[in-house]
């Protein structure tokens, strides 16, 4: 996948919301539940267990509400307003397991849904819902031990201003005083920031529940902010994309800072740079600029490695490549296998019935975290 | 301010927002820029130097816009249609120096301002705005040495859960391996949660700025979410407000994770309880039902102590008591005084040309921070 296929991807799953592609749907199961990304104490959205999503909206005196979410190419899902002043809808069928983003269309005026929790996509706070995935347990808020995350300001020159990253610390950093850690530096999407790794992607608890279960020495997680370039929206943003200006804030002050601040093995070793979408636009730009700054590189549905890209394979413990299946998996396994045939330890991860969404990037980071520092 | 009084008081602000008392206004002043908190890229919200708001909604085909924000008696602010699509308004007058909560009525439908950040208080998400006060130094981002805010996750077998708290941790504290540092646990309002003094708040960067001003000795501030019993809105949410439920969660639950967590002196000197409005009435019942756990007390805007109430006053090192001037700032200097009569070390603290809001609080705490730990 290149740059404009990324960008077409993008665009595609920003317009049309992500929905199962099936002719005849099944009869809608009338055991709908609050959203568990509902705001406290509101009722809708609910999903029911097929997937479904229905929507009460209030809006007495409004003339059309409309839901970007549910079969995007049709509108999205228009609700209809009942005698209580409530618009209400259910979309045609069901969703996709894991996040999405979505808002309202309220006479024309875009709008939050009052009744869920926001997330920051599409450079904006977005409304979000969860479809339960029937894998959703890797990424349960479980009685396990918990890292912290931690906000911090870093002093960056170049951008003349403090920066804000989020420092996953695992279980035990406080208590344990001399234990040093490697870092994963794990970058968002385009129109995302530094909050999406953890409050759509639960990275801290992925992380907590690896590290219960034993499957993963305790590593830094370090996420900031990758626009720091000031992309605007629009078709031309990503082409657009200069790496230069976030290469410096991350691979000349914030890794610095890191180093000197938190408990960190400062060595490439020690060291990987992983992202999804634009974000691993920028991982392999800056492993490539960077080639003795980090061990592990991975791009999560944001494009590939071609064998002529590594020049250097020693420098390189692994690669790994994903998206998710309704994505382009040809393309990321036929990368992988021509990295493999070239000598560079590279793994595929294809994300089973997820698209361009978070369902696939916190599957990609449960596969991913097993495999980084090993050596 | 008794417990009903704090009740209509709350009632009032959530209800009218709060403006200038002024009959006549003067001519509005042309130059309004974007708001501090609008989301990134957005151009309104606008304020101006005299503190009016001018609001810019898209809904092309509603039939009424307000805001409820402006002069709440008379319904907030009606925004009129232009020839664009968008609604357009000023409030009526400008708005007092600081933070404000507010939302958009939509035909009939309450939503936030896509133009603004959202902010957790009245139990939802709301847009937030700030009007630029003549004093906002003391809380400004600069560029110092900073401190960190963790996100942790504590064990709470009293609700069967993983607790979320923010610990802020001022700077140096990662180097300094081997300092112990009091702790200030620190509470929110009615409708707000755990995130509501590090976002609306500034409790972080006024910590920053006043460690770097020399002015305080760094200590560790503990924010968590006080409305453990699941209060409902409404005017009798407070009247029925039971303190059992927090206090078993903070003091045998959050105390004892912070006191084995992170590197605090774990006794009733270096340990201190404050919160804004219904935190502050959690304060005063906590601190008097558990007098061997804290030495320092503060009620921002959230009532009062009588001397009665403190039968060992050798066991209170400081009895903090603040409101805004639009408050019942004679009733907090009352109380003071009649405190200071009885032998009790107590400071009152009046904010000017505030009400029940935030910069009211954040002035509080840049007053509180220096009188803490002294002994």
């Amino acid at each position: 996948m290149n740059l404009k296929h990324l960008a077409i991807a993008l665009a595609a799953t920003l317009l049309s919301g992500t929905i199962k592609a099936q002719t005849t749907q099944p009869a809608v199961v009338e055991d709908f539940k609050p959203s568990t990304l509902d705001q406290p104490g509101q009722e809708y959205p609910q999903v029911n267990s097929q997937g479904y999503v229905r929507f009460r909206v209030k809006a007495p005196k409004a003339d059309s509400v409309k839901v970007s979410l549910g079969l995007g190419g049709r509108g999205g899902t228009k609700l209809k307003k009942g005698d209580d002043g409530y618009w209400w809808g259910t979309t045609e069928g069901p969703m996709d397991e894991g996040f999405h983003y979505y808002h309202l269309t309220v006479d024309g005026g875009v709008f939050n849904d009052p009744g869920a929790l926001n997330y920051y996509g599409s450079v904006r706070w977005e409304s979000g819902i969860e479809i339960p995935a029937h894998d959703q347990d890797f990424y349960a808020l479980k009685d396990v031990p918990h890292g912290n995350v931690q906000q911090v300001l870093f002093p960056s020159k170049s951008t003349n201003t403090s920066r804000r990253a989020f420092v996953y610390t695992p279980p035990g950093y406080e208590k344990e005083k001399s234990k040093r850690y490697p870092v994963l530096y794990l970058q968002h999407g385009w129109g995302e920031d530094e909050t999406a790794w953890s409050n759509q992607g639960h990275a801290n608890l992925i992380m907590d529940n690896l590290i219960a279960e034993g499957e993963i020495k305790p590593f830094i997680i370090v996420m900031t902010y990758g626009m720091t370039n000031e992309v605007k929206m629009g078709p031309n943003a990503l082409r657009n994309f200069k790496i230069d200006a976030f290469q410096t804030v991350l691979t000349d002050e914030l890794i610095p800072y890191v180093d000197a601040t938190f408990r960190t093995y400062a060595d490439k070793a020690h060291r990987a740079m992983a992202g999804l979408s634009m974000g691993g636009m920028e991982t392999h730009a800056i492993t490539l600029n960077k080639p003795d700054v980090f061990d592990y590189y991975a791009l999560l549905s944001g494009g590939v490695y071609t064998p002529a890209e590594i020049t250097d394979r020693s420098k390189v413990k692994l690669v790994f490549i994903s998206c998710g299946s309704r994505e382009r998996p040809d393309g990321v396994k036929n990368a992988v296998t021509a990295l493999q045939s070239a000598g560079v330890n590279a793994v595929a991860f294809v994300s089973e019935n997820t698209a361009h969404e978070f369902l696939t990037w916190r599957r990609s980071l449960h596969e991913l975290a097993p495999l980084l520092f090993k050596n």
